[in-house]
């Protein structure tokens, strides 16, 4: 037990890619809770695209990352002291965004039941990136069997349930990944139909090879290029849950939108983007369902 | 009464804007309808943004109008002879797509009861057009009272209902048009609350001004620069009802989709493509509302 906190700050605002220097470590004293607050200790971090999203300055969906500020993060923690009579020491916590550091000190957090799942399945599967998968896939995309599902970053934490949830739902699932192993992991491990390494492939080619009968559903991570493919693709009606644009975070200069966007006009397409928060009030639909299939080892 | 049919033929592809010579002026005989068909007059023609879309040998929502076709469009006609009991001659009849020409030949057309309104009115507030404005802005764009509305092409057939419908359901409506004799229209005529030039003002800072609770919904008929302008302005959850992309449909290169594509996913909005046969199914609803409008002045 530490008694200093460590920390990793936003020293300044990236340019493109994150580089040594716009984070910065410090220590801290260990903070200590007040009245009815709980002292948790991390102890997983969750790293997540959109953490570059809050690093700049720009208008988005939460405020950013103030620079001096302890880099915000999720987090799975256990409780080391209690103040608050519905926590003891010992319980495992989800604190929510508990950021970069050893400690973080809260009047509440979602308490975990351990059961014979390891503890990282409550930040992944179990967590709110099963839960983006979940309803971005159901809600946004509406699946229906028989129909074609695509995927972009599949070997990512979410794109790797989507396409397996979407298998459960009968349909025919095509991944696109950066990298031959990644593209192995999505069809032997996560049971896809298909996987397309982006960086080796022609993407649009490889699409009209493996979505023969058109794309009714594209989940969407990446944006660019293979957003740009997709749409090209699209049959009349398509759903394309935009759950993230990861091509376009570390952009400089402002990036065109999708040169095909006439398509969603073309093909009455609906475009809606989505983040998991959105969705909190409906979780316990998300946990039953979710919850059987990983005991039914229909989702890995 | 004539003899011949005169035709507008599309003799080639336009590139670009349309030039003399992409349209050929052909006279056919009058053709002569076959047991249960009738002949019809075409009297009024529709001039609309989408007969571009149909000259282009692009993916589209129907087939492209083939070269040597006869060019495609909306007509409002009059029964000359009916080999068919339903329809007598003198009969008011829209045959659907009547086309650029002065006579067409069809087993069916929808009839019009001739009532106090001018014929004109069942080819634009009561017709399609009527009909695109209400399912474009009440069924996508879900407008509520105290909500800001942003219509592009404001002054077109369909802008121009669209900003009375949002007026009606208590909105704040700002129009977009081409000119300061269009915008005037807008305002005094229309009764929308502010409409910028975007020829002479800069869309985004005019939209600042006039939206300053941000915008909930686009009924977008323009695309480019201008849908750029208003998805940087856009609230959480705002929908956009994608009608039309006018900006992009002489484009000879492809062109870019909205830089501000991102914030799609940022305010979690929604962009969806219509056509209004999606909504024939339910078109009395239409009629209805827009009769009882139209009735009590509301819709000019």
């Amino acid at each position: 037990m530490r008694n200093a906190n460590r920390q990793w700050r936003l020293k300044r605002r990236p340019e493109g890619d994150i580089k040594p220097g716009d984070l910065e470590f410090t220590e801290t004293p260990k903070p200590v809770p007040a009245q009815g607050e709980i002292l948790i200790r991390n102890i997983y971090l969750s790293l997540d695209p959109t953490n570059r999203i809050w690093m700049s300055d720009m208008d988005q969906y939460m405020p950013p990352v103030e620079v001096g500020d302890v880099m915000r993060g999720g987090t799975l923690g256990v409780v080391e002291q209690s103040n608050n009579p519905a926590f003891k020491p010992g319980d495992i916590v989800i604190p929510g965004l508990g950021g970069w550091q050893d400690y973080v000190v809260a009047p509440f957090a979602q308490k975990i039941d351990k059961g014979p799942l390891p503890l990282t399945t409550y930040m992944s599967v179990l967590g709110m990136t099963g839960a983006t998968a979940y309803f971005g896939l159901l809600d946004i995309g509406m699946p229906k069997a028989g129909g074609t599902v695509v995927v972009s970053a599949a070997a990512g934490a979410v794109g790797s349930i989507v396409g397996q949830i979407a298998k459960i739902k009968g349909c025919r699932v095509v991944g696109i990944a950066g990298s031959d192993d990644k593209c192995k992991l999505v069809t032997k491990e996560y049971g896809f139909d298909a996987c397309i390494n982006y960086k080796r492939e022609n993407v649009l080619e490889s699409l009209k090879k493996h979505c023969p009968k058109g794309i009714d559903v594209d989940f969407e991570n990446v944006g660019g290029e293979i957003l740009d493919a997709i749409l090209t693709l699209i049959n009349l009606n398509a759903r394309i849950s935009l759950c993230g644009l990861i091509a376009s975070y570390n952009a400089k200069e402002p990036v065109p939108g999708p040169y095909m966007f006439r398509n969603i006009l073309m093909k009455r397409a609906t475009v809606k983007g989505f983040i998991i928060i959105d969705y909190l009030p409906r979780m316990s639909e998300f946990i039953t369902d979710m919850s059987a299939w990983v005991a039914q080892g229909k989702i890995k």
